[in-house]
Order: C-alpha cells, then structure tokens, then sequence
C-alpha cells in the first residue's frame, strides 16, 4: 500500500517477534514464562484490553499455573495471554471503538493476535474428528486430540473485500446492521477451491449483479472479530447496472473520488468505514488513484 | 497473472455456477437433484475422480436418499457429489498426477471443489464448540449442530507462498520429502493476526534467516489438500546470506532467470514445481519479469 496519506492497514505493524521456535521447545517456554520480564496481556471477560494514556496495552505479571498462549517476544521479553476467557464480544462495542481509535500504531495488532487465539481456544474445545475433548499444545497455537491424534490448529477465514470500478465511479452497498448512512466495499468469505480473483467475481455478481474482470490486489489485513483475512482488490465493472440481492445489500450505489474524499473527510454524502477497517485504507488508495 | 507463457494457475478456471441463492432454498434444491440433467461427480474412496479420454471428469446420475453437497450448476444442470466418503489422499499418488496432467482446463477446479468439501465433512462430524454429532446444511456447505446451534462452513486456509528476490536472483528451498532434485518457492500458513505481507516476511526469516521488504501479489490459487488459498508473492530481499531452519529446508539456493527458465523446461539445473502448483506460475512470471 503506498499512496499519498495512506496509512497501513488496520491490526498491522506489530512489534512482536512470534518465536516460533519457543513454541516446539517446552524447556525454553517454561523458562520464558519464569523470566521475571515476562508479562501477560489484561483482557475482559469480552476480550477487550486495557489501553494506557500513552495508547500502549497494560500488561500484568505471569499468574503460576495458568494456561498460557504465547503472543511472542517484544524487545527480546516474553509476552503471554491466558486461555479460559471468551469467546469475544463484537466489533461494535463503543468502549472498544474507542480504544481502537486511542491505540498507538502496532498495539492493535497485539491485541488482535491474543483476541483471536483466545476466542479460538473458547470455541474449538472438542475434536471435530472424533468429539473427544482436546488441550492446548504448541505454546497455545494449536489443540491436540489425545484420543484420535488429531492436531487441529487456529483457523483464519480468507475474506475479499473489493470496489468494482467503471468510468471513475467505484462500488458501495450497504447492509441493514451497519450505522445510519454508512457505505462500504462489498466483502465475502473465499470458499473452498476458488482463486482470490474468482471469489472477487463471484461475490459482486451474487451481491449486485455486476460482472467484472481484471481484479487487482491492494492490500490485506487481519480482522480479528473472530479471525478473517481481508483480502482488498480493484476490479473492472463491464457496466453499471445493478441487480441487488436484498438478503445481503439493503442498497448500493455508484460514487466517484470527489464523493469519497469528501467521505473521508467525514463530510459526507455517505459515512465512510472507519480507519481500522481496510475498507476504510482501500478507499484512500482508491481516491488517490488515477482513473 | 499475464506475462508471455504463463497460464492461470492451477485449480482455477472451473465453469461452475456455485448457484448460491439455491444452497438456501430447499424445493428448489430437490427440484435440482430430481432434474433429468442433474449429475454426480465420480469419485474413488481416495477422493480422486474418473478423466475420460477427452479430459472431462466422469458424473454419474444422482442416486435417490444419498447426502449430497450441490457443486453448482454447469451450463444450466445441477453438478453434486456425494458426501461420506474420505478424507483424501495425497497429492503425490502417480494416478492423481497423471489425471490432473491430462484433466482438460477448468476440469480441476470443478473436482478441487468436490474434494475440499467432501474431504471437510469426513474431517468435521462433530462440534468443536460441545461435541455432539454435526448435522450437513445448505446443500452441503456447511454442517449445523442440533444441541448447540452453532453453524460450521467449510475451512480455507490461507498460505503465502514467496520468491525472495536479491540483485536477479530469486530463493528456493528444498524440503525432504520432495521428488530428487525438486526446488521451489518457500510457503508457509497465514496466522491469525497476520496481513499477506506480515506472514510473507516472517516466513522467510523463520525459513532462511532473510529480511524482505516490499512485498508484492502475484496470483492466487485453491489447492485442494485438503484445502489452502494459496497466495504468491515476490519481495525484496536485503541481503543473501541464508540461515536456514533445518526442521523446514533440507537445503535453499539463488537462482538466476535463466537457470530458473531451462529447470521449467525440464532442463535443470533443479527440478521445477509442476503446472498445476502456483509455485509454477510464480516462477514463470518471475522468470519472464525483468530486473
């Protein structure tokens, strides 16, 4: 992503070293946890943090005998979160909107990996295999089945999140659930077995009937509400007739860079997504492009 | 993709319909599976499929009371498999190669699908979240608990998969139980809380000891074992001293383009990727790209 006044992507940036190594080395993980530099991250009962008047996240020392996930090294110290928690709340809690806004850049993403590990851990606590109950293994980065073997690992959905494009105009809907005047990118889960240049095309012809070719990638980001990868592309809209479903988009329009700029700048004609959501970033390079 | 020579990536190009409204709709659904045209992917115990001379995949006629996931529509007529058997096998089995070479473009996408749907539901008949058995749903892509309620739609992982570049020559890796000779780009599983770019850097330090910077899309493709989005990429590399972690790479090597264009012609001096990896494709754009 680079364009002027682009800023990177939402829950990107993070100072963490994930040690992968530490995670298969149980001798090491257990001293990692005795360092008395250590800390462990203070999440709610909906996963939410703590953030300091700086904007960085609070930190509590390392409890004894708690279940414990390994986030990774910062600055070379330990940091941890405990299981048992969860699963989260929604990502339109006003306190957590807030926070978000208030965090210094790279301590979303922090936040993002814990949150999205601990809702995992809350949710997959039995074998889909064979229904046995599993443990954590792998510092917290995985569950293990003790009756059938099977290793079952943090799952993340891949998302595309896209503006069809014609003539200068770009392609926003709106679903029922969302704030009063708020326009977005149309977005789908990739299925099994398609391209992320299928799944673009498959989604903004189910969605709005639109045909297009020629998708570009932009940029992506984790989504940590419980743990998707949106996947940002362009792509080029044939023509711009709409043929809505109204199961997903209560409504769409067509909108040119004047109208998103403005949007962004919160003076309307619609409500832009906000900067945390990489449909927020994707408007920003696609208002800073050329037709 | 489109640089001279290169063809879409494998897996993709499939000419299903996924008819999604029609997953929702349960008389149309029957209707759909009663339809004279209505057919049935053929598939072995191993989840791999029929190729007939002409390198189309074989379809059966629907049998009556079998659980069935709806493929989509092929020029109008309902395409299911059968749901039950599995998981699949591997993706080195000599039969499997040999169909996927003679499969005629389009035909493994559709079968790509078949697998990872069918391979998912022999993996999850049970609720990671209680335990009880799961019941399948919305024609077959998705199953739902009965004490629970908790809806589950199939996995896709997402992998990023890399060319490190350094002063024209671009770095792969060898693992061990790869065919005698084979070299191809490092890949590795997106985590939760990771952008495309994030897990393309991390992987290549935790593989090679490399620190890349400007990381670019390349293409995408499914593979269908058991179900990965794979994500290729190109990145600039600071350096060429390598680090390597043994338990991942038995050996990585700098390649210039002209060595990598005689190995994607057979010729050495390393055995490429086959066609249908997006390895392939990758090398094949790298290699037709300038300096």
């Amino acid at each position: 992503v680079s364009a002027p006044g682009v800023t990177p992507p939402g829950f990107t940036g993070g100072r963490l070293d994930r040690a992968d190594a530490l995670r298969r080395d149980p001798a090491g993980l257990a001293a990692a946890a005795a360092d008395p530099a250590a800390r462990l991250l203070v999440l709610n009962d909906g996963l939410e943090p703590e953030v300091d008047a700086g904007g960085r996240l609070v930190w509590a020392h390392v409890p004894e005998g708690a279940a414990l996930a390994l986030l990774g090294l910062e600055d070379g110290a330990p940091r941890f979160v405990a299981l048992g928690a969860g699963p989260g709340g929604g990502f339109r809690s006003p306190r957590l909107m807030d926070l978000l806004a208030r965090m210094a850049p790279g301590e979303a993403a922090t936040w993002a990996a814990a949150r999205s590990v601990v809702d995992w851990h809350a949710r997959h606590r039995f074998c889909a295999n064979c229904a046995a109950a599993t443990e954590p293994f792998r510092a917290g980065w995985g569950r293990c089945c003790p009756a059938c073997g099977t290793e079952h690992f943090p799952r993340t959905d891949p998302v595309v999140i896209m503006l069809a494009e014609h003539r200068g105009r770009c392609l926003l809907g709106r679903q029922p659930s969302w704030p009063a005047g708020r326009y977005s990118a149309l977005a789908g889960f990739v299925e099994p077995a398609e391209s992320v240049e299928e799944a673009v095309a498959r989604e903004v012809m189910e969605e709005a009937g639109v045909a297009v070719t020629a998708v570009r990638y932009v940029a992506s980001q984790p989504w940590p509400f419980p743990s998707q990868l949106m996947i940002a592309c362009v792509a080029e809209a044939a023509d711009d007739a709409l043929v809505l479903d109204r199961t997903e988009l209560e409504d769409a329009i067509w909108v040119d860079r004047a109208a998103v700029r403005a949007a962004l700048e919160g003076e309307g004609p619609f409500g832009a997504p906000p900067p945390h959501a990489i449909a927020h970033t994707l408007l920003r390079v696609w208002a800073a492009g050329g037709d």
